[in-house]
């Protein structure tokens, strides 16, 4: 209690990009009475333009953009990772405004080669991998890793986006042309991990320390994550692995800020370090309510430069549900009356203007003594609730 | 589960007034996707200037103001009473948008006077009272109420404004011309109740049902609530028994929204209803992490018309400490390193621009296992953090 901490008189976080993740941030800044600024797409449509008067409307990784933002804000962070490191960097040193995660740290996982590079590197498993440089080489490749394996997109790829399983010579030659590999852009290829489950935790990291949240289970339908559960259902010893190996990731890219780290669980018990993201992250959500201190609150904390809580579960179990558009359409929103009498439920509506089939809408959050019965109330409200 | 209910898209909730007890509601209407909108003073440095770009400027009583709110939003509530009951039906009236609380509850417990009626006269015990007509009268209230006895100025005080505890004859004639008493203001005499705590119950109703927070203790200095303990150091019975008389005031006056109700707890363990508020109260804020849903949550629900969840207490105890401006100036807050090693601590700032000596800039909340060391943790962080 001796060193102490502040914030200057109408503290100032820019936020490049304007989606859920962004608009959750800014209500933990709100909180905390820092003043939230983004940059939004020119839609007029993100879910930041209803919870903040200042908004920069133009691309993410543009530079002009950028520096309006750098020179409205205090300190600048982002939440999504499909920006330019070099823009980032750019706009760091022109408006002498920091930018948190660095764009140092930022450029050791641009891209899924550099990531697992950095993170193998380090000493931290990953999946087997090699960059594809030609046509040719795919035959090469399917005989090191395997058939079938993964042909990823170096950049840009999400939600299954930019990433398919190969099986033969010319499903691989087809997935190559298709990601641009011929036209010069990077297509690294992974072996196919025959994994029981997939984990991940969310580290935070500043001047004043590192804080986890607990290594929880996301379950992905079609790529796209779906359900959270925490804690994992696997043994304690794990788990602890599991944040250990998160903790040396963001410490192997001088991290700062909150960082969210992807684990494959294989059926051999070994832990492998997927996908990093330098930002909030879909499977932290849970511990907006399940947590003595939500991921949105840290990251902002992280950010901002003020001290770090360490974050525990308020609950034994939580399940957190993407809410997924169920139709086409304005995004009207319709909840069951009865949401739970036994457990905690907590809705989140990310205000998106219109709904579309399987986009994300929003979440909820169940808390209860059991993941079992949690994840049967929470399913049964998900299936009732239509966004 | 059969019965289910929703929100258009794009929902519209417009507050009249824009201070921190909307801007707390309003992080919780966008957690719900619900666009907000704020009267706002023409200072430009409203707490909820910052995070909602839909700012109505002028006086919260001012019709026009209040009309273009109204054109604005689904449904209208407020964060004061300071406001006109006339203005607010004529809005209602004239907009065709629904005012909750409506202003027809609003008019029972407009001023003092007809709010200690309303309730007497629904068997809710309240402190004695009289209506003061004149200079000439006050001999006679004495008499009856005994000295010293207090006068209120029955529409307008808060935090101590507008009381005063008076002695003797000059005493209370001084005040009464302090009051506007003999210009025709509205002036109350009260008798001077013995109580050996203040307490508090949030309620709220609408269609779906009502619901009430746990039974919390005020502590006041200088007649500004400085903490909240919850729950109150009491017996459960005293509790529910508050409890069941703040749900009888709710329903007294048909409120629909969320009400705060200050009660006066007697050497004789006898409860009398203080003070209502129609709006989320300062005696609620516990709630925002203590229970299973705060009270903002809860207010917006209520006026929205969504279904409530009960709130439960996720902790045995709760303190909620002001933090109340230490300096004059522009308003920079200073916070200590570890807040606590073994209770949940949360730090709100209301994002004002200017610190003032005992302004309301900021609270926290501690939650812990017993009251005893909860208290002790609040008091030393609300010592240590500086705004």
């Amino acid at each position: 209690m001796n060193k102490r901490f502040g914030l200057p008189p109408g503290f100032r976080l820019g936020i490049i990009g304007g989606g859920q993740l962004a608009r959750m941030s800014a209500y933990e800044a709100f909180r905390l009475g820092i003043h939230t600024g983004a940059v939004c797409s020119t839609s007029g449509k993100d879910p930041m333009e209803q919870v903040t008067p200042v908004i920069f409307r133009g691309d993410v990784s543009d530079y002009d953009t950028l520096m309006k933002l750098a020179e409205w804000a205090d300190v600048i962070t982002l939440e999504n990772e499909f920006l330019d490191g070099e823009v980032l960097e750019r706009v760091q040193r022109d408006s002498g405004k920091p930018v948190y995660p660095s764009p140092k740290s930022f450029k050791l996982i641009e891209s899924k080669r550099l990531e697992k590079e950095t993170f193998r590197d380090a000493g931290i498993p990953v999946a087997d991998f090699v960059v594809v440089e030609s046509v040719a080489a795919l035959q090469k490749t399917g005989a090191r890793l395997g058939w079938p394996f993964i042909l990823k997109s170096s950049k840009g790829g999400y939600d299954g986006y930019g990433n398919a399983v190969v099986s033969n010579q010319a499903e691989a030659e087809a997935a190559f042309r298709k990601f641009g590999g011929e036209s010069g852009r990077e297509v690294i290829a992974e072996e196919m991990v025959d994994f029981t489950k997939e984990l991940a935790v969310m580290v935070a990291r500043n001047a004043h320390g590192m804080v986890s949240y607990p290594c929880c289970e996301t379950i992905q339908h079609h790529h796209i994550c779906a359900k959270v559960l925490a804690p994992a259902p696997i043994s304690r010893s794990l788990r602890d692995e599991c944040v250990s190996l998160a903790e040396k990731a963001i410490q192997a890219i001088d991290g700062i800020g909150l960082f969210g780290f992807e684990f494959f669980l294989t059926k051999d018990n070994e832990l492998l370090l997927n996908e990093s993201a330098p930002r909030p992250h879909n499977s932290g959500h849970f511990s907006m309510e399940a947590c003595s201190v939500s991921q949105f609150e840290t990251h902002v904390r992280a950010v901002c430069g003020l001290p770090l809580a360490k974050p525990v579960m308020r609950y034994p179990a939580a399940v957190m549900i993407n809410l997924l558009g169920k139709f086409n359409g304005p995004a009207e929103l319709t909840l069951p009356d009865s949401e739970s009498a036994h457990e905690e439920v907590h809705l989140h509506v990310y205000g998106k203007a219109e709904s579309r089939l399987g986009r994300k809408m929003g979440h909820i959050t169940v808390l209860g003594n059991n993941l079992e019965n949690t994840l049967v109330t929470a399913d049964r409200i998900e299936q009732a609730t239509i966004l």
